[in-house]
């Protein structure tokens, strides 16, 4: 598609990463329709280069022309976290990016420096603000990664909305209604029919009105949308295109944060006070049909760590795609993808 | 009761500040059991003087040793800003403190400065981990400040949990039904029941489950913890005295960033995106039965401005115990108080 051997590289790890952490929804599956269909409409630029904006020893704000998200991004977090390293702590904000994958990828990196990560991004409009009826945010992720012992963590990586749209199609595909909280008819109204909402729009976390918070979740969604694209000079939801546009590339922006954890402690005091915090809710006793307290990210490290033992598993409708992808492109496909 | 005039006028700016921002139940009506009792009980020290235990121009980490948390933090947000003027960006923990009122007075001094700012603290433990029954979070708010032009600004102060305990307590009051998602009963199961609910827990933001999305408040909730109480090595949930203990002062921790704007743009632009970005919010269209879109921090900013010009309202419950208050310490009541 004319992206470099070495971004493509960046992009395929990222999926790949995506899939053996069991996130399907963000992996390979993606990558026919978000970036090469995207390529090869003329809405992404293959051979984009990124440009630092301004710098500072604690800062960097880049523009990545209309690039690929998750090159840019991989290298947006190196240099954070390598200023990190440097002085303590650094910011930055990429803008005029594309779709970048799942926010944890990023936050993650951070734990091997023996830092605190955080990114979030800004992503295509489909949900309301509480009180609203239109379409003014995406589900506008943010990621914490935050090192524990022997490799232990908590990962928090979550969309500020209530669910992703793919929940609402799984709910029509099953002939199932929506839980309460979940979606909005087109009017703005709560519905717990799936193809009002799929017309509709998606419900901030806390869901509909104010009652249960969703004013909170609301709020976090702005947040991101603050501190991506309007921290990082980036397109703002007042300038987005229309929604039914067909080319709106590069108005994505993203933002990525790194702390050095000795900046404030000794590394193995805080990992080991870490663990004995995780260790503390994972004991815990559990609700009366629950399995137990899940801490965030156990279910995506205990997938990953299964999937890097036995093979990462794929629908076979990704299959299919990628079959499509490698007849689009050219590549041979790889013989050994067994659906 | 023995704290400096210096300290107390910190405490006191803090309390009004609450009361004037209609945030009542964070204001003067915690003087009496939240500070003078509990430095009358021993349980915080009026005299304490923090002490800082690393520091690097972009980090701080600061022991309260005990006493109240409004001065200290007041002192470290405003060391965290001069530390982001200088290097860009700065963020501190406190540990070893107390109860600090609201989390957002903290993050609104950033603004002042041209800077995002950012507080969190754990507190009390009354809330569930999803899926758990043992009492594990307190309401652990975050509170996020970013300005905009002509004073305007989005500042989203939230606990992590959907409701704090005084809506139970409203409830209860008024003869009303719990909305479902707000609280457990003693067992960690779903309850309407005021009293069940009293007696039982507050649920994370997102409610009862995983399906609305509990376990990201829980998550949120959770991260509070870590960058409060790990990072800042103060005291960790599995370290906590038994709820029913007595003196449990001095186990809270705090969290402080500042981010400084023109890092990554002029901040005269930055303001004018965050105002247009606010105003395209504000205008949008309302759902319906909605009086529109309240952007975070919108009620308290024209509450502060009405209050400022016709007085702080107080409830007369809260000027009894003003009168409590000033029995207790000696101190003349003020007359001119109306309840």
């Amino acid at each position: 598609m004319g992206v470099s051997s070495e971004d493509a590289a960046l992009v395929g790890d990222v999926l790949v990463a995506s899939d053996t952490r069991g996130i399907e929804s963000h992996g390979v599956a993606r990558l026919e329709g978000f970036y090469v269909d995207r390529i090869r409409d003329g809405q992404v630029d293959p051979k984009a280069t990124s440009a630092i904006v301004r710098e500072s020893p604690t800062a960097l704000a880049v523009d990545a022309r209309n690039g690929l998200g998750h090159p840019v991004s991989v290298r947006t977090m190196r240099r954070t976290i390598e200023k990190a390293r440097d002085v303590g702590m650094a910011v930055s904000t990429v803008r005029n990016s594309n779709h970048y994958g799942i926010a944890g990828y990023y936050a993650m990196l951070a734990m091997e420096a023996d830092c605190i990560g955080i990114s979030s991004t800004n992503a295509g409009r489909l949900a309301v603000p509480t009180g609203g009826r239109d379409l003014m945010l995406g589900t506008n992720p943010f990621a914490y990664a935050i090192p524990a012992n022997d490799g232990d963590s908590f990962v928090l990586d979550m969309a500020t909305t209530t669910v992703a749209r793919g929940k609402l199609e799984i709910a029509k595909r099953l002939g199932k209604k929506l839980i309460p909280g979940w979606a909005v008819d087109v009017d703005g109204a709560m519905t717990t029919d799936p193809d009002a909402g799929l017309e509709g729009a998606v419900l901030p976390l806390g869901g509909f009105g104010t009652e249960t918070g969703g004013h909170k979740g609301f709020g976090l969604g702005l947040l991101s949308e603050m501190l991506c694209a309007v921290l990082g000079g980036g397109v703002l939801v007042p300038d987005m295109p229309p929604l039914s546009g067909a080319l709106n590339g590069g108005i994505t922006s993203h933002f990525f944060a790194a702390i050095r954890i000795d900046s404030f402690r000794d590394v193995a005091d805080f990992k080991a006070d870490v663990s004995r915090e995780l260790a503390a809710f994972r004991t815990s006793a559990p609700a009366p049909g629950s399995a137990g307290v899940v801490i965030a990210g156990d279910p995506e490290a205990a997938k990953s760590e299964e999937q890097l033992r036995n093979g990462v598993s794929l629908d076979p409708v990704v299959v299919a795609s990628l079959a499509r992808v490698a007849e689009k492109t050219g590549v041979a496909p790889v013989q050994s993808l067994k659906s």
